[in-house]
């Protein structure tokens, strides 16, 4: 972030996501629902998977790799779930809609869990759980990463990505609980952000191809992201693989396509997500109350040394969001430079005059 | 283990602890199912959960902190969820309901997930994740652990367990793939083990109250265990206590009662299980088969230097399953020496006269 750029509201930048979707070829009514998910992203602070994807999307739509008009539609169902089939088309629209029938399956059954394949990458993980809060639901995402960064414990492969879960959970006087995490110790996305600005990553975050720690992002190339708790997290990165990719017949292990290197092959991406009623276990306003007394509990813990505050999952976020809707959003100058290419190629009005 | 002392064929072990708990007051029924999963979780080779359970169960029951004849019974369900309450009943008995209800419900609705509170400790995570396996179902399970070993993180007070997560998922021509870890780096059994042997930690197990590693095992109550992955350990240990406790309305937080120190209150102890039926998604040939080919490539994987072979989790307890079942059970003379212990207090026959 730059102090020295003026902050954008948040509508500007949607209207004009919306306006280069549209450009790129897809219907209205979708750029409108990848263009608000995408700003959504960069309101909560999610911002390696808000603005910054514009480019590589517009590059791979270009190359064709994705359905501009796809039929999403459901391949199997059942009271409490559903598989998708995404047609190829857009991460966003494929999830926001298996969410939608997560969150009414859910109304009748108490809980649902709905799968995708042949989806793409849909920006945070969060951004899905989130999306059953609205109704006092819990929600939980699982997805299988666009890239593999991740051997199996002891292997030399890169088999697995950084396959992350996320969980949504509703308070009543308190912000929700929003944990995303990737199943690594850092996520790709971070490393690069180490070696751009010249710094050295900390031990644990990586490996080199004899298992010692690799600290130098620009030698990132020869080693590998360690997995949470060692095997702990190579465990977990493989069931994750295997909720929202394998159960799904979507791609998992070597199946990956690297959306990094490969813009045209489909990636049938798989995503899995859930929906939980608690008021179907109990009384919802019990159950926030008893969220809010956690909540407080965990804050009001007795510190350590130098520690000034104890954060909740979600709690940064939820700070950030608040902020960026009042004060508009901070972007770099190297992503306004990057929007502006997207803005040029599409021949599209500049974000600064959207 | 004692190379020594003979082994012990599974059966006589079920036999006596069956004998153990008549004697302690369950109805036969009921003593005969905890003793199945109680040996069960011998020969998987889960031995902080197994036999050695037994003498601190006996304190429990004679102490008056279970209650022998519960009215286990769903208080709340839909279509594919229940609450289970569990009347303050042996843990086993409540968690194995619980699998029944979830498998039942989702072979209807596709997935299910039945939660339980009143419950007690009910032996390793992995038992009742993997009874979905016979049905050819994906498990998945969760638990509020019953003693608090860490803190929030940044935080003093320990306020969660080590609340454990399993998965287990049915493959082909392999064997299941099965995922039982705790939220943290190693499990508060690990830390008595090295304690016992005399023996310093690794640095990452225990972080003392000024946040340096903690490696004296001697020492372990001046200090906290680790979460995997820092603060996501924290994250994972927080949502899987409520989705666990919380949304049952079972004990999370300063509520959990440490049952190492309290042989009397009831410690309404909250799981959860999830049963995922493949065959509703797809089809379940094409989905164990697919779970092979991950399974194989896993373990085709080119190996670090030293690294003997790639694991898979669940693969270690498996081949312990195999062994055991074959050659029978070695028990050391220490648990040997508790098991008579138990047996002389109940006048019933020694494991070995079984």
């Amino acid at each position: 972030m730059q102090a020295t750029e003026p902050r954008i509201p948040a509508s500007q930048l949607q209207r004009f996501i919306a306006a280069a979707m549209e450009g790129l070829g897809l219907p209205g009514a979708d750029a409108a629902v990848v263009a608000e998910l995408m700003t959504e992203a960069e309101v909560q602070g999610s911002d390696g998977h808000g603005a910054i994807r514009l480019a590589p999307y517009a590059r791979r739509i270009k190359a064709g790799g994705i359905n501009l008009h796809p039929n999403i539609h459901i391949v199997k169902e059942k009271a409490a779930m559903a598989v998708l089939d995404g047609d190829n088309g857009m991460g966003h629209l494929v999830m926001q809609r298996a969410a939608q029938i997560a969150i009414d399956k859910a109304k009748n059954a108490g809980i649902a869990w709905v799968g995708a394949r042949l989806s793409n990458h849909a920006g945070p993980a969060s951004l899905y759980a989130r999306m059953p809060l609205a109704q006092d639901m819990i929600g939980m995402y699982y997805a299988v990463g666009n890239a593999n960064h991740l051997p199996p414990w002891g292997g030399l492969d890169m088999l697995l990505s950084t396959n992350p879960i996320a969980v949504a959970v509703p308070a009543g006087q308190e912000a929700p609980i929003v944990l995303d995490m990737a199943t690594t110790v850092a996520a790709y996305g971070k490393v690069k952000a180490k070696a751009q600005r010249g710094e050295q990553m900390p031990v644990g975050w990586m490996i080199d191809r004899q298992g010692n720690p690799l600290t130098d992002p620009r030698r990132s190339e020869e080693g590998f992201l360690m997995p949470i708790g060692g095997y702990k997290g190579y465990g977990l990165a493989l069931i994750v693989g295997i909720l929202a990719g394998t159960l799904n017949g979507a791609a998992m292990g070597s199946e990956t396509i690297d959306f990094n290197k490969d813009d045209v092959s489909v990636t049938n991406t798989g995503q899995a997500i859930v929906a939980i009623d608690p008021d179907a276990f109990g009384d919802i306003d019990e159950f926030k109350a008893r969220v809010d007394k956690l909540v407080r509990e965990m804050r009001g813990s007795a510190r350590m040394p130098g520690v000034d505050r104890i954060w909740l999952p979600g709690e940064q976020s939820h700070a950030k969001r608040i902020a960026n809707e009042r004060d508009g959003l901070a972007l770099s100058s190297a992503l306004l430079a990057q929007l502006d290419t997207v803005a040029r190629d599409l021949g599209i009005a500049r974000l600064q005059d959207t």
